[in-house]
């Protein structure tokens, strides 16, 4: 019979190492419920300003875990199925000097805060909202090489992957890398567009569970299956898209959120520094061609439906 | 009042030359009904085979215009609305050494044959379809500089975007360069994913309509309205989806599409080269992350709606 785990909240760790003892032994089929802390929990104020906060760099992240799953060996996939998320109260949002996709474009610390109480969409700026779309930013069976990283790349494990779809009803496969796997998770995000572009998201502290399975099969990279549209809550109003053609995708992607910075500003008035903090929570980079004569078009895309006009 | 206008259909050019003299002059408003060739017209057989299709490069692509806009002057924005697109009869889809997001991978030359005839979604073998999504490859303003170019690249004015978003019901925005703005368009496609992979589209004739207008203002890059989701049709019932978490976003990409090809084929049991076409008709890059320590998140989504079963 599968069974419920509550993991306890106060075992966390701050980096990957496959040395650690596992904080909880499960079955395949078991249920694991957690309450996560945000990111930076402690550093952060929700009164804070972007002067006032320190980042300690090396806490900044708080996984739970290591969960050890009886059966899954090296080569396997564990199978995670998000049954449940749910937002704590607020979240903050930082740009950070030096850090993001245009670091050249924003040289001043800034720290933008979401009332996360109440549900529905999150109130972002007059007359702008942003649907929540809870999911953990970082969920990673730990790899067997290196045997300690810290936990902002992803890795072969998946690890910090910042994958916006992976929302309660969505499946995550993740290749097992060490005997039972050795599962982990954190980074809590309400809400956040396809690239992460100005480096954080909705960070927020939240309840959730997790079922897990194992797959006697190996796979060639994470993968994850979702069982509806990969945007339908932001999808009824249609998009304003912009393109960035250039002979690399990194300076396309730079040059097609240069251009949506650009235009919410013209359009909607917001202040460059805004616009680039909406462009990372709600608009998606897309890779529209790849192929053609060594200029590629990467697109980003702004749902309307974060505007009420 | 706005007119409607039927462009020369014998009047075509197959490189980017601003010094061609205009095929139609018209107004803003005015809308221009288009019956245009398929890229390869004449050098690929509906029943031909991969080893006998000679392409002339030079003469590859097939391109209406120029069209001079009276009134559209440099830093204007062209916008071109896409009132219709009708598909021809059959389509070709090709996979050529050296070309494609994965020459490593595929050194035989191959060609995938659509029978576009009786509407509706694209057959693509025993279980398989695509839906129709037609829209237009390339469509651009001639460049101020260089004088002239090949086609393959896009450009400035756009040119070979390759996005298949574009469908009808969207609107195009590109910057205008030369008095005019000098639109040629061509290079149709029945279907396309996000990254068109394999180097090519469902390569076919088209019908279709575009209502021209000038905006008196520049914009930062190429960019779109769409007024619906970006997907609709493939949406309904989900999606699964590979991750490359790669240093480098062409790396990610490589990885990303790489899984998809082998999970086509272990779960629908696809030759590798027909999931490679797959792959290039039907599934989407995205980038997930891009600003975590280095290491990027580039994501490849297969909609499962093009499955029977």
């Amino acid at each position: 019979m599968p069974r419920e785990h509550t993991i306890d909240p106060s075992v966390i760790h701050h980096h990957w190492d496959n040395r650690l003892e596992p904080a909880l032994v499960i079955q395949p089929g078991d249920t694991v419920h957690y309450d996560l802390l945000m990111a930076g929990d402690g550093q952060v104020a929700e009164d804070g300003m972007a002067e006032t906060t320190v980042f300690d760099w090396d806490l900044l992240y708080n996984l739970s875990g290591p969960v050890f799953v009886e059966g899954a060996e090296p080569s396997d996939t564990l199978s995670i199925e998000i049954l449940a998320l749910e937002t704590g109260e607020w979240g903050w949002t930082s740009v950070l000097p030096g850090f993001g996709l245009l670091p050249d474009d924003f040289h001043e610390p800034h720290l933008h805060i979401s009332n996360l109480r109440g549900g529905g969409r999150v109130p972002f700026a007059d007359g702008i909202s942003i649907p929540r779309a809870p999911f953990l930013g970082t969920m990673g069976t730990h790899p067997d090489d290196p045997v300690e990283a810290n936990p902002f790349p992803p890795h072969k494990g998946g690890g910090n992957i910042d994958n916006r779809h992976l929302v309660a009803g969505t499946t995550l496969l993740l290749p097992v890398w060490l005997p039972g796997a050795l599962f982990s998770c954190g980074d809590p995000h309400a809400a956040q567009g396809d690239g992460e572009v100005c480096v954080s998201a909705i960070e927020c502290p939240m309840r959730g569970s997790l079922r897990f399975d194992v797959i006697k099969r190996s796979i060639a990279a994470p993968s994850f299956r979702s069982p509806g549209p990969l945007s339908v809550e932001t999808a009824g109003r249609g998009y304003h898209s912009t393109m960035g053609i250039a002979p690399d995708l990194m300076e396309g992607a730079r040059m097609a959120v240069r251009a949506m910075i650009e235009w919410l500003g013209h359009e909607h008035g917001l202040e460059a520094v805004d616009a680039y903090v909406l462009c990372s929570l709600a608009g998606d980079l897309k890779v529209h061609e790849v192929v053609d004569a060594g200029v590629w078009n990467v697109g980003f895309a702004m749902p309307l439906e974060v505007f009420e006009r």
